[in-house]
């Protein structure tokens, strides 16, 4: 597998070099809001160690993060309102990775509203500002 | 919430009520072949203890089920020569959750294969059996 390239996008987002939407913040954990949402809501988590995805990263690490995913998704499931949660996790290219950081999408889910590709639109950053500040309200 | 009820499929397979192609097993966890594969070695991973989904588990159960996927999700990757792995998992019938007892879906892409619907139909039991073979082979 190719390893870690710290020069990823949310590598930057770590070092403070591009902003971004925070949730949640801890000594090894970053939640922020995805800005090409695939639904309302729809928020990552990243470990601040770098792996490239699930593959190559430290069981300590990986165990970490699962329960600060388990958090946040409760409070962007309640902050939201939503029905349901798709929480989803991409290896390599050929399975949809674009940022080779590990990372969780915490995806929220409405009833009969379908989900954007995740390629779609940059988002009104107003209203991700407004959307993280309710889900960090809960946290 | 609504509260976990054993009586599931996957509370059956447990149960030893139900046969499954088990790729992995210890005192917490259970690796078994999903019968209506999205792709060749879908493969799920389960705690023993009930929960409904992520959001009601407990977070030691939670932290060991990843590491655990981790451990299968390399394996199923190597003996099914995937190109990548999509790790997925679903809470709530609004976001797709069909059995109510915590998953963590672990889906092989190969390129240019499109992936069938969840719903699709019961794949062969002679090739699930081989398959399930080659991923306990490598754990």
């Amino acid at each position: 597998m190719t390893a870690y390239d710290p020069d990823n996008i949310f590598g930057k987002i770590l070092k403070g070099e591009i902003p971004s939407h925070k949730v949640y913040e801890d000594d090894e954990t970053l939640a922020f809001m995805d800005v090409m949402p695939q639904s309302q809501g729809h928020t990552l988590v990243i470990p601040k160690s770098g792996s490239r995805n699930l593959l190559d990263a430290e069981p300590e690490v990986l165990a970490g993060l699962i329960r600060k995913t388990q958090t946040v998704a409760r409070a962007v499931k309640s902050a939201m309102a939503a029905d349901g949660l798709r929480i989803m996790q991409f290896n390599e290219a050929a399975a949809g990775q674009t940022v080779f950081h590990l990372h969780f999408h915490i995806i929220p889910i409405y009833e009969g509203v379908p989900l954007k590709p995740h390629s779609g639109d940059m988002a009104d950053h107003s209203l991700l500002a407004t959307q993280a500040e309710k889900i960090r309200a809960l946290l």
